[in-house]
């Protein structure tokens, strides 16, 4: 190592969380940014007036994502950020923490003066959630970004996040860094019957989907496990037509999906879980189908960029290992155009998309300090050259 | 035997059932004589005009039930008769085929003026199929018979009907004397779990209160054949909550209706699902709670009335078995009341409560005689003093 490492400024952290956790604020400290809205173009014009201080200028893009960096550098750039926008009700973490703590660690690097200062963007990016009317499931910003001529000056991508699951806090961990984004496929389960009298049709003798539609939702977990005990599917929606407890239902549909770490998982699970819905269908007398309604290929990170995160979570804490996010991310698909890596902080009790979302200050503060550590050691260990000069015309 | 058996007019009895079909025909013939609408009263006043031939005589009771019978007799009475008030669009078979045959009995034993002519009674019952509004679950009309003193004049009651399911078809079976009639219990299972992501939350850490639900419907067949293979159950209902295929369900509930013919063995049905409900909620770290939403008690038939009417269904058929009925009739509720016991003819595919609701010529003429047959038989049986008095003075 040939530069020194500031420490944030953790009072301005979490005053800053607080204060964009009261725009779009409800009953009950629930968030409404809805990507578009007064709340979340508010909070934009919130993080625009912060981030120029002296010496930083900010801008927005043609489809609204926020980028702030240093006056008259040239590039390339180091990228980190995440999103702003959140679904209705939120928590004020999801999104909102990578963008404070990427805003924090830009203004630490810039006030001590670090060489890797002139080579660090934050980005907090439009669209995420999807829930805006219109959205193509999310991701517009950061997906609009890939197709950007500006993505040629960034050499990398961090994202900073809360875990959104209960896992972290179970094995007692501080800080992860994720080694990828599972895929995720959606599949609407349509399944064809007869519908009959439930007293005088002898089970030998209906066609009824709607056990078939109970096994196929019952199965699932199995289905997923055989085949990667990382893989996790949940089946969501379920209905019987018609809804009636003295008729055998004459047709069923189940909404499910199925998340896992490779492409290559997602396509075996697929094949064995339409293997055993046309098995029960058969064994039902009905007809079924399988129809994949979305799919969002796995995304496995940059093998270096994601050494160094997990080299300074290591320095960091013993309490560290490497995870899966099991949740997408705008890092999915900026990994599809620069190098890229995240890192996790826990979430108390795993709530998420919930007022009731929760990480402490200690671990948004190590959070915060650790994405510091990755943006210096990456510029170090992808650009050693320019920081060296750097470091002596400076 | 000490009367001789008359034969039914066959045509009448064809073209009688055939004009009652086109009282409330909509579309595609199906009928709409839903309890105390202008259809069924139209029904009533036909079958009433119908009976006041040279020497009967009908009457409506104090809640529409239509009694037709000889005039200047004092009883005691053997009852006979169905319902003529259907679903919405309803076959032409269901209840109107045993009001028809119990009117074409009366007359060809009045025309014949065999002596068991002066103790039979037949009946039209109000409302059995309960889709009037503020119908208490239907069964109106025989339910007020119950408690009202004329009951006490008569001395039995048989009920003729098409089976409305497959049974008999598949048998090959001409005519089925009935042992008793289900009882029949429904049920509202609620699960309540946690709603979580459905990425983030792995599954050991899931309180799924879909996956619950999801295993009672897909096990209940085995519940009820474990404990009695004649017994059937039936999922018609079910729902998660929140509905979103990336949504962990947070509490679910299934609809459920279970059948058998005697109160012992849906006892040890409902303990069976209670206790599986129990333990997969308790697997899946998930509240649960089976509540019974409403209960008909099984009816195990007359044995002596029963017994007669399986005696002349055999002579006249060797394709003759005993049946359970499936579904409800008015002769569960007069069981209670009066010696009870019921014959059904087959229904082709196994179609009711639809305008594919059929039964051959064939076998609605055979039903019809086997139950002028099984009104001599009975009256001999239960009445033979009464009977033989009336021989020797008339």
């Amino acid at each position: 190592m040939f530069t020194t490492t500031p420490d944030i400024n953790s009072e301005r952290l979490l005053k800053d969380l607080n204060r964009l956790a009261q725009i779009g604020a409800g009953a009950d400290r629930a968030i409404h940014r809805i990507a578009g809205n007064d709340a979340d173009m508010a909070a934009r014009d919130w993080i625009d007036k912060t981030m120029r201080v002296s010496g930083l200028h900010s801008y927005y893009d043609a489809v609204d994502n926020v980028f702030s960096r240093r006056l008259d550098t040239s590039g390339p750039w180091l990228l980190i950020g995440s999103h702003s926008d959140t679904v209705p009700a939120a928590g004020h973490l999801d999104g909102a923490y990578g963008v404070v703590a990427a805003m924090e660690v830009l203004r630490t690097l810039h006030e001590h003066d670090h060489p890797i200062a002139d080579h660090v963007e934050t980005v907090a990016w439009f669209d995420e959630e999807g829930v805006m009317e219109g959205s193509k499931g999310g991701l517009t910003g950061s997906t609009a970004f890939t197709r950007d001529p500006h993505a040629d000056d960034l050499f990398a991508y961090i994202e900073l996040h809360v875990e959104q699951g209960p896992r972290m806090e179970r094995d007692g961990l501080d800080l992860a860094p994720v080694t990828g984004i599972v895929g995720v496929r959606r599949y609407d389960v349509a399944v064809r019957g007869q519908a009959n009298h439930a007293g005088t049709t002898p089970f030998e003798l209906r066609q009824d989907a709607g056990r078939v539609a109970a096994r196929v939702a019952t199965e699932l977990r199995r289905i997923c496990q055989d085949i990667d005990p990382a893989s996790v599917g949940n089946a969501g929606v379920i209905s019987f037509d018609p809804a009636a407890a003295n008729v055998v239902p004459g047709a069923a549909r189940v909404e499910l999906e199925v998340r896992a770490g490779t492409d290559q998982a997602l396509d075996r699970i697929e094949q064995s879980l339409s293997d055993f819905l046309l098995l029960a269908a058969d064994e039902e007398e009905c007809a079924a189908e399988l129809n994949r309604t979305s799919a969002k290929p796995a995304a496995v990170f940059d093998k270096r960029v994601y050494g160094v995160v997990e080299e300074v979570c290591r320095e960091r804490t013993d309490r560290c290992e490497p995870l899966l996010s099991y949740a997408g991310h705008d890092a999915s698909v900026i990994s599809t155009r620069l190098p890229t890596a995240m890192l996790f902080v826990p979430s108390t009790g795993g709530f998420s998309h919930s007022n009731r979302e929760h990480t402490s200050d200690e671990h948004l503060i190590l959070g915060t300090q650790a994405l510091l550590d990755a943006v210096i050691r990456t510029g170090e260990t992808l650009l050693p050259g320019l920081l060296t000069k750097h470091l002596t015309t400076v």
